[in-house]
């Protein structure tokens, strides 16, 4: 998607494939950042550090850094050594471990004195893979915007409500939940966006605002606690929101208060619509309340807020008393139930077991 | 309600009647001031500061800031002048009109010799009205909370959950969502307390969690949106929230994020309280949704965040990029039919037009 008018990705190769650039996450939104990694090290600071973040993009993020531990040293010991460093930088993340055992299993069936050139090659595909499954999740959303568009009395923007940061930022491109929005609005369809804040983290105030005006999509950032208002008056036409694991069932587990922005939704009549990847589906998982464990994570991200001070740097701030005790549930999972329905790159689908199966059958076929 | 130890109320008259103090409210969570109120203009910056703030307490500052205008000038000409100056503080504030409506009544019909003494009295008649009103309301939900507890089936706490600020801050004392949750403490029952940080204020994290923290109730601040896990994985057995207008019919406007926390609690089978004292019901008004104008406030709330630094100060952040356009509602209206029961001084109803018309059949007579 574009910044300042150029088209950019979240990572891509440079200096003729000697070098990694990212656009580092970390420093955003208040400043455009782009970082160039060098070595293995440096991609496995850049994703601990959470510079590139996100499941997608942590998996290119990964792939790429095996390419540049490959240019340095290209032997079977160097991609033991790079696996290990690159898995333990974020152990719980699906797409790393995924991108990585893909990347080292090239690797080793390859001869040392080409494994730099099939490293890039591959890391490079990986990429690509992830933009064209988010476009087609795009394309496939984008018929539900049009029907929004359709349904609509009066003639103001189809207004989409999102949280968290499920956009081109979290991938390599497009994103999942935002893909369909892009689409839209390089159709010329009027679209607005309601972009939660998105507690702790502040990632809908950070990195959704930031990628959605870049592009020149309009939104207006809101609290968390105010989609439900929002929805109440009409003000909200549809809602796009990621997944980080769906269950074979159609239950989501995405970004803590994503189940309450569904029941609202399903209280107001508004179409809610989770937008994923198919190598999200976890197709073990039949009953996500009760098999889905919950990430818990520190204290420190609710009680510290960081942002830009007035003269321009940057700092955090402790908002409760001291010693207050928090707990932090960083995911939720909505049941099925309310969810309208599921947006992969192979289509739409019901948030169900058949809905899924239809769509992939060859994944469905393995179990139940 | 206890401080360190000692009971404290938020505003009280000090030396022998010629001036007033009050816990500076803005210096918390980070630091208790007390702050000296030497006349009218001091009571009147610090309502429109928010140093006071919460419906009831409102109306007893203003109420006492009368009498620190009497104490200066007991003319006629000085009623009007401390009204038009207090009532200046907070347009909207309905009990700001109230107390001083029935403040300039009391002083007009008392001769000027004994104004001064009047108004101390009736001021403090005013305070002590508010804490035995919220009193009342602690005992009624007192009995809510005992109920939870026979119903639980292990040894644990009974697990509340509450939004923003209903409690004594916002009142002279004992508050109205928490009185029940002082009154149960105090008898010794086992109560842990969530407290929502409540965006974008933080009214939960800096003042309901320091305030329960003070008389030693067992607290956990959330984000906003984390309530509705919370009570899916049945770690919630009831809320109580306060509310700012209640309708005849029992729709609830309160802060910001109410309705979304009363889905959950409807969807999870938990239920969902609103204290309310009184005078806080508008008679006139049926239908929440489409009857109660929502309050817009600054974006600047929303983007920037007070907090204290690493060494000590206090400053705000900015959270979004430059730029960015923000909505900032600042209530939401919860529909009755989400409502367990209303909790009022004069006992606990069904939150529709008859449960109300039951308690208080001197007002409803009048409507409808």
């Amino acid at each position: 998607m574009k910044v300042d008018g150029v088209a950019m990705r979240t990572i891509w190769p440079a200096e003729e494939g000697r070098a990694v650039e990212i656009i580092d996450q970390a420093a955003l939104p208040h400043a455009l950042v782009i970082r160039r990694l060098d070595g293995v090290a440096d991609a496995a600071k850049a994703i601990a550090t959470m510079r590139v973040r996100g499941a997608p993009l942590i998996g290119a993020a990964a792939a790429y850094g095996m390419a540049l531990a490959m240019e340095a040293d290209a032997s079977d010991e160097a991609i033991e050594t790079a696996y290990a460093i690159l898995i333990e930088t974020r152990p719980t993340a699906v797409n790393l471990r995924w991108a990585l055992d893909e990347m080292a299993s090239v690797l080793r069936n390859t001869e040392v004195a080409w494994r730099g050139d099939a490293a890039w090659r591959r890391a490079g595909e990986i990429a690509d893979e992830d933009v064209a499954i988010c476009e087609a999740i795009g394309d496939h959303g984008l018929g539900l915007i049009e029907q929004a568009r359709a349904a609509k009395a009066n003639d103001g923007p189809v207004n989409l409500l999102t949280h968290c940061n499920a956009g081109w930022l979290a991938t390599v491109d497009w994103g999942t939940a935002l893909s369909p929005v892009y689409k839209a609005f390089n159709k010329g369809i009027d679209v607005h966006v309601w972009v939660d804040e998105t507690r702790p983290r502040n990632q809908g105030a950070a990195l959704t605002a930031w990628e959605l005006g870049q592009h020149g999509v309009p939104h207006t950032v809101i609290v968390d606690s105010a989609g439900g208002h929002l929805m109440q008056r009409g003000a909200v036409d549809l809602c796009f929101v990621g997944t980080d694991r769906t269950t074979a069932t159609g239950d989501v587990c995405n970004k803590i208060g994503t189940y309450l922005k569904a029941l609202a939704a399903n209280d107001c009549g508004v179409p809610f619509y989770v937008c994923l990847p198919g190598p999200s589906i976890d197709w073990t998982v039949t009953d996500g309340l009760t098999e889905i464990p919950i990430e818990e994570r520190s204290e420190a991200e609710v009680l510290n807020v960081a942002g830009r001070t007035a003269d321009g740097g940057m700092t955090q701030v402790f908002i409760a008393p001291e010693g207050t005790v928090v707990a932090n549930p960083a995911f939720d999972v909505t049941p099925a139930r309310l969810v309208s329905a599921l947006v992969t790159e192979r289509g739409v689908c019901a948030a169900n077991a058949d809905g899924l199966a239809a769509l992939y059958p060859e994944k469905a076929a393995g179990h139940g």
